[in-house]
Order: structure tokens, then sequence, then C-alpha cells
């Protein structure tokens, strides 16, 4: 099966070749960078470099959030329009299990990934390796790092923090990280397409790929926006049915 | 800082750029191609994604082997090159060093990163992490799987098999993984170029880009058919100083 995995989420750009679990090609790009500009161009390169096509193609696996807001649409959207135009199945794949894979699945310690949502909050849940299947422990949310390493400190167990602890949340952090909490090193927090594509390769595609849609975990900036302009009104009343 | 860092040294061709601890970009194929065609666009590539040039790098760094005699050699001589020419510092991490460092540096587990040699043998080697340093257990050696694994079964410890296990090394091995001995999924075993450049980054360069070879862990397939034309011969008239 030959496997198109792509991840546009959060800062890393990446995308991976996979066929029959074998990784064939992948390229990260780690900058703050427009995803749109790069994204096409380097899913065309590694179609180049392994000879393959479009039409070649048996399925298509996306990190389906949480991220960024435009981020995400973009992997997403790219996604879906190749999956709708190639008539292929569509596997969305949280963001944050797939770094929760760049843990060994002999460690029996709760794996955390997180990414930086900006004002001191992160994306984060917590995943554990139980006999080969990466299990979800705490549910993906949107969370302040404060409390998230709060919530980490209550916890009977050791704790790897998997992402980047950047300067702007380590800004908004009021104490260090408790003692049963280890911040694993930079490559850790690069997600891993490679792991991407084989989370989706006996995932169950979507059923419906108009209605496959990215994982937010909180409201658009567009919405808060619209609430504070419209304060009281419902959310019915923010898109208009057509 | 500002890193190169280049594996060819096994199926793999990795490269990867990186500032001050930062990825910016990295790509990786995984086929069964010629590294010497690929290696150059593949790194002109990227310094057009990051908008580097080759004179604005600080610092070559290079998986030095054990690998294929070919592979090694077209990555460390692409190094050298760049090295003498730049007039950089030059680093040269053992490739399975590199591998190991897939591992999160919490695990006590004794780590050994292998790579097919063929003929049922490996390459392999022995790591440790020790309060955030990897140690190196057992010199990287060239071995038969089955004697590895012979090996194995007697260190008192659990051990992270890292790498990929052909069909071409299961076909040579007489027993099943001794219980001690677990093989971590195929992504642990693709060597990651951000790993390589960090383990590089603060590494003490060669002294002598000239001297600089890779570690091939054996004879090379000329030489040891030298000494099958040349029986008896000391390997001092192998090659001839000019």
């Amino acid at each position: 099966m030959k496997v198109l995995a792509i991840d546009t989420s959060n800062q890393p750009m990446s995308v991976a070749l996979v066929e029959d679990e074998q990784l064939m090609a992948t390229t990260t790009l780690n900058m703050v960078r427009n995803h749109s500009i790069f994204l096409m161009p380097t899913i065309d390169k590694l179609f180049q470099l392994v000879q393959w096509q479009a039409a070649d193609i048996d399925r298509v696996v996306v990190a389906q959030g949480p991220g960024s807001y435009t981020g995400v649409r973009i992997a997403v959207t790219t996604a879906k329009v190749l999956a709708d135009t190639e008539n292929l199945p569509l596997v969305g794949i949280s963001s944050l299990a797939v770094l929760a894979r760049n843990v060994v699945p002999t460690s029996d310690d709760l794996i955390v990934p997180f990414f930086d949502a900006r004002r001191g909050n992160v994306f984060a849940g917590a995943y554990q390796w139980d006999q080969g299947q990466l299990v979800n422990k705490i549910a993906d949310q949107h969370v302040a790092m404060n409390d998230l390493l709060g919530q980490l400190a209550n916890v009977d167990h050791q704790v790897l923090l998997v992402g980047h602890l950047t300067d702007r949340i380590k800004k908004k952090m009021t104490g260090n990280l408790p003692n049963n909490v280890h911040l694993m090193p930079r490559p850790f927090g690069i997600p891993s397409t490679y792991q991407l594509a084989l989370a989706g390769e006996y995932a169950e595609p979507t059923n419906d790929i108009d209605d496959f849609v990215p994982h937010y975990l909180r409201i658009t900036e567009a919405e808060a926006n619209w609430q504070k302009l419209h304060p009281g009104e419902t959310k019915g009343s923010y898109v208009r049915e057509v």
C-alpha cells in the first residue's frame, strides 16, 4: 500500500511517502513560513524522487490537528482535495498522537505531547504504550501550560513531555517542571510523517470526505471576534446556512 | 551555529540543516538508489528552502560509518570537499550512535543499533544513556547477527534493537530474538540527521581534514579480493605509496 502522509498542523511542515511500511522519502521544513506555499511543491518533489504519480497513491493520511488554524486547514484541505480527486481513502490522525509515537513503545511512562498554542497555552494530550498499541489516556485539549504541569505533578507516574518548550511558553510558566516530568530533547518534538503514515495505514478511513474537518479544540479567532461583537447571541447565528 | 549534517552510510540518504539546535529542514530518501546522484541536489534544494548559501555554514557533520563502502565514502567525501573548500570544521559521528539517539534519553535499557552488512552480518554497537549523555558500551563492530544475539541474550539488561530486520538477515537467523531483546518499530531504524547535527554541534572537529577517513570496520571488497589473489603477502604491499 502506497501512503501519502502530510502534516502542516504546527510549525513543522512535513510530507512522507511510505510503501508497505517502508519509508520511501520524507521532507520536513521547520521554519515560520507559509506552509501553503511549500506543501504542494514538496509533495511534487518527493513524487519525482520516488517516481510516483498522484494516481499511484492508495491512501492519504493527514494530521488532523490540533494546531494553528491556518496550518491545520492547509494539510486537511490538500488531503481532502487529493482524496476526492483521486477517489482515495482519507484518514485523519491526531497531531499529538503522532508526536507521542516518537517515544519507543517499550516505555511505560505517560507520554505528554504538546504544541505551543500562544498566550501561555498549549495543545496537549496524554498517551501510553500498551502492548505495542498507543492508548490515549487524557484527551487532546487546549490548556494553559501552568495548569497542565499542575495536573501532571499529581500523576503517579513518570511523565515524558514531548514538544518544544518555546521562550513564549517559558515566559508564562510560573514554576519549574515537576520532579516527575521530563522534557525530551528537541528532535523528539518534531512530528514524523513516517509515523503518521504507519498510524493511518490500517485505521478506518472517513466515511464522508466532505464532512471531514480539522480538530481545532478551540473556537477560531473569527468566531471569538464575532462573539465579542455579538455578546449574548448564540453560535447558531454566526454562520448563515445557505 | 549553522550546521549541515549528511548521512549516506547505509540505505537511507539524509541531509539536515540545523541552526542553534533548531531543525530548519531535512530530507531523507530511503530507497536502493545511487546516493551519489541525489546527495548534492538534495543539499542544494534544502539550501534554497531555507535561503542559505554554502558560505553560511559554520560546521559540517557527517556520519562516518560503519555502513556500505560506497555509501560511507559518498557522504565523507562530500563533507571533506565542503569543509576544505569553505574552510569549515568537520566532525565525524558513528552512524550507529546516530541511530541509538532515536531512543529517548530517559531509557536505561541497553540500546543496540544495527545495519544490515549482508551475508547474515550486521554492523552493531551498544549504547546507553547516562544522565543525558549517550555512552558507548560495546564498540561498533562487524558481526554475524546470530553471534550478536547470542551475546545479547547473556546481557543482564533489557535490550532495544534499533534497525531494520531485513528478510536477508532473518533468513540467516537460526533462532528467535532472546526474551530480553526487543526490536523497535521501523521508524526508529531510520537515522535522523537532526540528531546527527546535534551530536556533532559541540564535538571536537578533526585536526586534519585530509586524514579524515570512513570507519569501515571491515576490509574493503577490493582488499579482500587482493588478499585472495596475493595469499601470504602483507597488506603493506596492497597500496603503493606514491
